[in-house]
């Protein structure tokens, strides 16, 4: 069965978020297998020049994480975007050539430049800028969908 | 004070979606009074023509709770993307011009024609699809973002 892979700086504080998120990787489950790794976020509030030394202790974490025995996108906003039809097509051809899929979600200070240029794919969810709980239900609503778009189910109108 | 009305077509059903709704409603409370308008959703399943029907119908339910005494904004995927500075640029803008700004999100078949060409503006929160109770605390979030980057928070980095 195919894995979905989400990396994720930082947990979720918000019980509802993570009931949201819950909800999806329930639904996912007809799908494929999800794992998500969490990896600390190291502190919230520095400076930019703190906030780079951070992001690439990060990203030697998210490394650690991702075997890269399949396909990885991260996310950012610079990226790629696509409509729920173009997602689903997207998951459609990566499910046919991989084993696992993985999505990188940065922490509060974004992704770091390698994390970006060692990545398959940047996928981007629109220019503004959301706490990253919400991504992730965000994220894995859209996933969900396009797996259903996929079933040719009504979900998605 | 300010008062944020936004008029949403069909409700929450999730609990989870709700609890974050209001607690982006709660927080607002320090910047403006929001009210939300929920219009009942008239049928969620059927052809294409019948949308259009139903679509005009629920223009109307949505023209009845719009006094137009202030700004109105609609959320479309084809409508203008801003980033999250953008968008508090924007609200700093209308926020000084009006005493209501009214956000309009549609029902699971969008928008009619007239609601979109009697709109102030059209925003777009990305090119992907999403329910529309998350579709809510996207843009609950995104308002609430708006308002703290405007006050100098650090809640936006």
């Amino acid at each position: 069965m195919l894995k979905v892979k989400l990396i994720c700086v930082g947990g979720i504080k918000e019980k509802f978020f993570e009931q949201a998120a819950n909800e999806y990787i329930k639904r996912l489950g007809r799908f494929c297998k999800v794992e998500v790794v969490e990896i600390e976020e190291r502190q919230k509030s520095l400076k930019p020049s703190q906030a780079e030394i951070l992001k690439t202790l990060e990203q030697e974490a998210i490394e650690t994480q991702n075997k890269r025995d399949g396909f990885t996108a991260v996310l950012d906003k610079a990226g790629k975007q696509f409509d729920s039809g173009e997602f689903a097509e997207l998951i459609k051809q990566l499910s046919n050539n991989n084993s696992v899929i993985t999505f990188v979600i940065g922490g509060s200070h974004g992704l770091s430049e390698a994390a970006k240029n060692t990545a398959d794919l940047m996928i981007s969810l629109g220019k503004g800028t959301y706490p990253h709980h919400l991504f992730r239900v965000m994220l894995l609503e859209q996933i969900y969908r396009a797996f259903m778009i996929n079933a040719r189910s009504d979900y998605h109108k």
